[in-house]
């Protein structure tokens, strides 16, 4: 995290300074200061023209805390103190911010508060901060704009997990292009090939990686294709001729995201038109991504190429349940939804910058019909145009992978 | 969930609802009612006697929203109606809550706030819903509570992780069995034997069985153990004659818990008698822990165990870095650290019940002389006692196991 940008951001958003609680280092907020240390509960609060604090509740992080390179806040003693004379966990958090804020010297300034914490407490405590004179704002835009333009280290950590993303995905068409056919059934190692026999390929490669699904992954055939979100069940059977779509994404220190569809044996002429056209889309708007490009610009030139081609979409439609019913990417970092955003967005949210990292995804979807469609690239912003860190085959026959 | 247990908990928490936000449905206080469903940002509110009324943000998730059972909020459908005249995510927030909240007719009660949020955005939304009138408290032990003692369901997902959790460590064991020493230093297949050799194979057998470590894991050696928290860098060479300490804590649906010390070769005393009193001050309270005994009075009776062999424990100076410095145990489910509580606490949050789960973990430091053990069962309550998960040796020699 440079310290630059920080103040910058702390100038943009009016705030004295920055307050990031977490529950564990893992937090977005909080992994960006302090990359794979290992911390429970714990805080951040950066000022202009300072180290940041690092709080910590629990001594036994000490060690973890220390390697940070930040000042500590010695909020362990804290704690300790609080528990001996018989505080709730409510009081011990606003002791130690208590604390910290004043040791910063921010009585009087506003500070915005970022961080994920369970909200009970959050409530109770920030309104006792501010009950002694604090004062917060919403720093939730705050950080996804510092955390948007990836460092180099994060950069090589996105690259490792799309590394090892694109790996799953070959073996995924390796499992599906040798998969043996009864009928319509599709079977791999002797007993049927379901989305859970799939998924557990998938964790293979992906753990061999150092790599995990936190937010787990979408391995859905046939309907359940239709409806974009919808992960589709470990016992669900993948059958021949029907779209499946395999959406992962995966996470090391940070995240990757990549999606392909696929279809074993002979596709239908609608699910094969349909694949063509996002393609088409996927690789007409990468190839239109660019520093200073709007994301919700390319989000209205793919509803334009769907629509001329007879598809209704949430540019025009929105709430469309069929068609193309969701918007063209977003950006990927500590979290799987971050800035830039494809949406209308005020400000430089949905500016593309060099270095963002950000999915491009079209999809067209037919729940009616019963099938689906979604490519989804992962992307760095450079300099020369957007680099694709899930080089892919698009292929819906896995034999031609 | 049982409705039942849900009234019971609001009647003794004085609140007419509960109000779970989340960011996913994978947040502790949500999937306690909607298992695997697969949900981003999202809210549950429930109140006495009727079926919870589930939100969801995006429609693309309606059909995973749709198979919980439980009665939907129409939230996507306000979230499509705040972004036609550009609300921001706050706006969107405050918009489908106050939406929710007045459909269940709670406009004049107390809600019970739980789940987890970026704290900026809870500041925000919760002051907005006051001002409207709603009232709100820390739903946080409420929702503890409820999770405390597991349903079938449950102890059957904690069984398969702890399942896994055994295999991870025989896995690890074997490695240790059969590494080459040349001197001190120790070597797997050919190279060097390191913390991150050996978090590979731990995570090989870990996703075979369908678990991954969203808090990671701890595979410290030599001075590293000699502080709980220290997770160990992939780089740190594992050397014979030093304690390492592998404590592992996957999670399918629910997390397991366990810990074992081992030590290639010879041991120095020092290690060697820690360990046994370690194993030894395990099997005690492993068969003091009952229903009805206080998690608190296990803790006390470890700490006069080892205080009674010339340990320094937290018992009697709280803050201590050397001997017993941590609590006996926690409660393990949909959270790693949840209910019962080993601390000295008020009402029955520190009760051992029937089908509570729970580790019991004691452990002993010198970071002055560079080592560490800890022992940890995942243990369920059982009308007859602590039933162990995690029927593992406890020898420190892996050639033992």
């Amino acid at each position: 995290m440079r310290q630059g940008l920080l103040d910058t951001a702390l100038d943009g958003a009016g705030a004295a300074a920055l307050l990031v609680v977490a529950e564990s280092s893992r937090d977005p907020d909080l992994a960006v200061f302090v990359g794979s240390a290992h911390l429970g509960q714990s805080f951040l609060l950066a000022a202009p023209g300072r180290t940041p604090l690092l709080g910590f509740l629990v001594d036994m992080e000490r060690d973890e805390a220390a390697a940070t390179g930040f000042e500590l806040a010695g909020a362990a003693q804290t704690v300790l103190e609080c528990r001996r004379r018989g505080a709730t966990e409510s009081e011990i958090w606003i002791a130690v911010l208590a604390v910290a804020l004043e040791r910063v010297g921010l009585a009087k300034g506003t500070v915005a508060l970022a961080g994920r914490a369970p909200a009970g407490r959050t409530h109770v405590v920030i309104a006792a901060l501010e009950e002694r004179g604090f004062v917060f704002t919403d720093g939730h835009s705050l950080m996804l704009n510092l955390r948007k333009a990836k460092s180099r280290d994060e950069i090589d950590a996105v690259r490792r997990a799309a590394e090892g993303t694109c790996r799953a995905f070959r073996r995924v068409a390796e499992v599906l292009a040798s998969a043996k056919r009864r009928g319509k059934s599709l079977r791999h190692a002797g007993r049927a090939l379901t989305a859970g026999v799939l998924r557990r390929e998938i964790a293979l490669v992906l753990a061999s990686h150092g790599l995990e699904q936190p937010e787990g992954n979408i391995v859905a055939t046939g309907a359940d294709t239709g409806v974009p979100h919808t992960q589709g069940a470990d016992s669900k059977q993948l059958r021949a001729g029907e779209s499946i779509v395999v959406d992962l994404y995966p996470k090391g220190l940070l995240f990757a995201d990549c999606t392909r569809t696929f279809c074993v044996g002979e596709p239908g002429n609608a699910l094969h038109a349909a694949h063509a056209l996002c393609a088409d889309a996927l690789q007409t708007s990468q190839a239109a991504a660019g520093p200073g490009v709007l994301g919700a610009d390319l989000q209205k030139e793919v509803c334009r190429l769907f629509e001329a081609r007879g598809f209704v979409t949430a540019g025009s439609n929105p709430g469309t349940r069929s068609g193309y019913v969701h918007g063209l990417g977003h950006g990927v970092g500590y979290e799987l939804h971050e800035y830039p955003s494809f949406r209308s967005a005020p400000d430089n949210i949905g500016t593309l910058e060099v270095n963002d990292v950000f999915t491009l995804e079209p999809g067209l979807y037919a729940p009616e019909e019963g099938y689906g469609v979604r490519l989804e690239n992962l992307l760095l912003l450079t300099e020369e145009g957007a680099e694709n860190l899930t080089p892919l085959p698009y292929d819906l026959d896995p034999r031609a992978w």
